[in-house]
């Protein structure tokens, strides 16, 4: 199957994971990146919210992507489309991230932009979102890609 | 000094870095977290636009929560504010990052709303963006939170 931006509609829904959290690198991530004490240790986490040890929002965020790219990467044609991605937008962290969690990951089109200026590409836009092993949604996000037009014959 | 939500005026600005970007963390982050060809070798980097080896977007934004996170523990009292994180709009990767690259980080107050429900508490946003040795911003983006409210007398 071909994956070009004339390829994909709105609706199109892609899912990949399972993502397990490992608690090793919960806290080799935090030390280099997030050292809040409520991502490096239970008794720190229980003064907080999160009420026990909680991975780094943006280590959730790079869990994503790793699953995602593996995704793509097993999925024949995906990558050959792919111009890039723009950025992101809604990023919210909506539930916290323990330890033993396991994530399923989610993208749904929600919108298909043509290129003026550049016919050969266009503009995709997802909403991702990863959903716990109790059914919750922890992280959603809106991306910003661009994608090859297919080739005219 | 204090930082609760009713210290901090619109306009402030903070800043926190140097980051030095170094090449085997880039290849690092990316075999876990994004294993795209373009950030693992120069030669396949040089096949797009990217032109040499660059940092994930991911780690970008993970190198720029470590040294953020750094600075906030130097700085007094601006924990001690702090009610947590809500999410990330208008994330955008502006240009390539590169291993030896250094980032410098600036975060700009441009938000303030107080909150009807929970007078305890305000939300504020911020635009943190950095910028490399040659001047040009690499990342930007709105980031939302919550902070304390000053205690009343």
């Amino acid at each position: 199957m071909d994956y070009y931006w004339d390829d994909l509609n709105v609706g199109f829904i892609d899912q990949f994971g399972p993502i397990s959290v490992d608690r090793e690198e919960v806290l080799a991530f935090a030390e280099r990146y997030d050292p809040q004490p409520f991502h490096l240790s239970d008794e720190a986490a229980a003064l907080t919210h999160f009420g026990k040890l909680a991975a780094s929002g943006w280590h959730t965020c790079s869990m994503m992507m790793g699953a995602m790219v593996r995704h793509w990467q097993a999925t024949p044609g995906w990558q050959e489309g792919s111009l890039g991605a723009m950025g992101i937008d809604e990023l919210r962290w909506r539930k916290p991230v323990f330890p033993e969690d396991t994530l399923h990951g989610k993208s749904e089109l929600i919108e298909k932009i043509a290129s003026r200026s550049r016919p050969e590409m266009g503009i995709v836009k997802f909403r991702t979102s990863l959903t716990n092993q109790h059914g919750e949604e922890v992280l959603s996000l809106v991306s910003t890609a661009m994608r090859k037009r297919r080739p005219q014959a």
